[in-house]
């Protein structure tokens, strides 16, 4: 699992107990989810169609730093399902864990459009291919 | 199920598509089952520990109103078991379902604590039973 | 008096005292007065025109849980006039009042637009009407 | 009357009609008032007890820069009158007057503490004055 | 050099340690320029093309309020070069000072575009003189 | 350099003109790189100190991925200075460029702290030395 995108909890962040409000959690999942969906299915109207349950496991502080992993799960015809854990970046404790996002690549009409893709492609060689 | 609090989708509700980005409705969802268990239990530290998987079905758009749904399921022992619709409030559209949210109420020293509630009470009642 | 919303007073929502920040209670209860009154005017076009003045008659802390109620006050030609009172979920406490507010539903051309209520509808019952 | 803040409409400020929304509004006007009572009561612990009506005269678009004016109306024992104005720094269209915003100061107690002040005073004065 | 927009340290605008989060800073000053810039310019679509060394001499706390002040250091063919300086109101002690921040005019084709101006205006002159 | 963290362009990030709000970008680079030296340093009381001259090479559009790049150019005393590098994750093109970022972390005085660090150290290793 790659852990990209990081975030330092900052008191708007907090729920009024003082640890991490669980609905700013979620809304980092969804936009990072977006976010990955988007850069694979090379295709910026993707929206998520369904998550899996989800265990809170442990909660977060004022001034942690917590990391969020993505891996794919696999590529349906128009959809892409991803697996999703978040972490504390210092000890690596484990927060959050969603087994399955789904999210949906959409045509011009709002339907969902196939999107030919099979596997992970880096950007990075996207790019080199496009020189060739 | 009882429909309470009630948003109007504003631009920064918005993901990049203009239509209401789902992580912002994860947070509304998530603020309202934290102060309906919190009524409930009568316990400030009350946390999000579970949410069975979500189906996002419809989803809406700038200038819209959404109305958030919940109902009781079950009184567990230090827990209380939610079931959340939002839908479209001049349609009645379903947008997302959860079937079960399951909030726990802490003690002092952060650990589950047993509430002694078994059913919906409200505050009007408890009101005035303390005046007798 | 229906009181719809609810807010959980999180550490984003206070001023630098501690307290419920007072611009904010007022930000929520315009949201919620223009969302009422799209409802039952049945036009997404409509703005706040007039506040009557505003006693600050308590505040609230971290973690209270507050909600917001509207009436209607009068049907005007093109206006809805409603009253507002915010208070304490727990304890029923009120924190604010407010009167007068008059909202205004606009026409394309940005001017009043007449619309023809005289009472107050419940989307229910219109949608049921409309099976008809 | 002084006009000191100005603010940028921006996207996240908007009502979803595209106007200003009238709620942000009222939560600029409200942190002004403080952070004016504050300097000139020399009490951070100063918070709005009253406004008067409210007329929203004019709206605000996209991209427009507005300015923020008050000035005092009267120093009470412990309190402090303002009067609010707000317009178009391009134009000088009015867009919201307030014609009576009062500021308490608190005590440690949390109760009214008379503040002795009888005119404004600006703290370029008070800082000379100290440096005697 | 003018200071206009002052600003309430809140809850929000913190940093985990509890002082001013400088990033929220660099915002507010990156607003204020534009807004100025764009008043100047007469030219609503202006922005911010360079800032040099930022020394961050002092920060805020909770409950501070500060002001931040700008002055022309040169007006170029389509630029206007900005000083800025971001001060405690209270002890006018300085929190930041930013030498240069060049801010550019856009045609609509999305460049640079000429604005004839060589010396600051002041809005009130220029209603007056269009009465004329 | 380390791209971690990506950021999805969203219309509350938007200045009026419908590109990327510069000053948001400014706070999301000060996050990161506070975050960077945090984990960095193994303190928690890290504050941004200078940035060197910022030159905004390009925007950014509504629905844009950017990644934030940081990397270490030299360990100080006290301090930590990163070179920083937004760019487009799609097209890989540059926004913004800053040559050097001082961090410094500060002891419970809030003076500057010797660190004792000397090169980059990836937690999962320290995460291993530890259970030696």
């Amino acid at each position: 699992m790659n852990f990209h995108t990081r975030k330092w909890i900052k008191p708007e962040d907090l729920n009024p107990n003082g640890t991490l409000f669980g609905g700013r959690l979620l809304e980092w999942i969804d936009e990072e989810a977006a976010l990955y969906a988007i850069i694979q299915l090379e295709n910026p109207r993707t929206v998520t169609k369904y998550m899996s349950e989800i265990d809170f496991r442990a909660s977060a502080k004022k001034g942690d730093i917590i990391e969020i992993g993505l891996e794919v799960v696999k590529f349906g015809t128009a959809s892409l399902t991803l697996k999703c854990e978040v972490r504390n970046k210092m000890t690596h404790e484990v927060i959050i864990t969603i087994e399955r996002i789904v999210m949906v690549g959409l045509g011009d009409d709002g339907k969902a459009k196939p999107h030919g893709k099979k596997e992970v492609e880096y950007v990075k060689d996207r790019l080199e291919k496009s020189k060739e």
